[in-house]
């Protein structure tokens, strides 16, 4: 299919909302060069743990309300929201070392999570701690403050739930790299 | 935040390819009255079994070839799409009966996945059959034949992985319903 922009004029996204929390400036940066493998790894470990325990606050606006409804009755749902401070030409790069890691092979934006893409949608599960009016309090966002939120969807086994996924041998290796406990390695004898 | 249309130019998005599968036109019309309830679940029912299986070529433009290098390395992907047979005014709904099914209550759009909501960006993950230069065959792909496709992303677990989500009294009905089994109610004494 030739796909072009004027094809599509209705495929334009209008912000529901917008995230409020303490991350004011993304936690990694692609280029964060002169910062040493193992202290990199170490600081992403930081920002995990800081993003699993920090409440952000969904502000949708006043005209979502009726849109809301039942939605507490939820203990996860899905955030869909967009990246706003990925610069726009960020989003023609093809492929990239997976968070910025030279130590990585470079792979195509479509293996990876990176924000910068052709259409930066991110998404994350999140769990829903409170509902008050049209705030929603979650836990586990790792959105910086004031993106744009695109919808909320309550958290569907059936379509997002997979059992065992096999993920690319980089990935596990930064996986492992996170479960590792550094102190328990430095005091080996 | 006040938010409008004109603060966001650059929230448009552009299609990185098509779905290509069976499905014709959407299997569950919210309004298919007429229709007893029983035959309604088993109709979902058969659906679902169908989607189960179903294959899906999702064709992406030849120029995202560089994006998709490394995909064939995870089991599972995330597709995020556009129901692009929605028709624009029903975007402005706020509450549905879930499944359009009058013996469930109104909820709002954001508690449900109805596929008509302010920004219809629809997320399914699938497995990853094989990948054949920029058509990736996928099996699990609710969409309809001709859907735009918006983005690829690995399915990975930190971002989507939920252990044990509560879901709303009303979907835990639906789910049940369609785990029981009709032939087995049916020949009980």
């Amino acid at each position: 299919m030739k796909t072009n922009d004027t094809e599509w004029p209705e495929m334009r996204l209008h912000p529901v909302g917008v995230v409020r929390n303490n991350i004011k400036k993304p936690m990694l940066v692609a280029n964060d060069d002169g910062i040493e493998l193992r202290e990199r790894i170490e600081k992403t470990r930081e920002n995990r743990e800081i993003v699993r325990n920090m409440v952000s606050e969904l502000e949708l606006n006043p005209e979502m309300s009726e849109l809301l409804e039942g939605v507490e009755d939820f203990s996860h749902i899905l955030v869909i929201y967009w990246p706003h401070l990925v610069p726009l030409e960020r989003r023609k790069l093809k492929q990239v070392h997976p968070m910025g890691r030279k130590d990585l092979p470079i792979r195509g934006i479509f293996s990876t999570c990176s924000p910068a893409r052709p259409n930066p949608i991110l998404i994350t599960a999140v769990r829903l701690l409170e509902r008050e009016g049209t705030v929603l309090r979650v836990q586990g966002l790792d959105a910086v403050d004031g993106s744009p939120i695109l919808d909320i969807k309550p958290y569907v086994r059936s379509y997002l739930g997979v059992e065992n996924p096999v993920v690319a041998d980089w990935m596990e290796k930064i996986n492992k790299e996170l479960e590792d406990d550094p102190v328990t390695e430095d005091v080996s004898p």
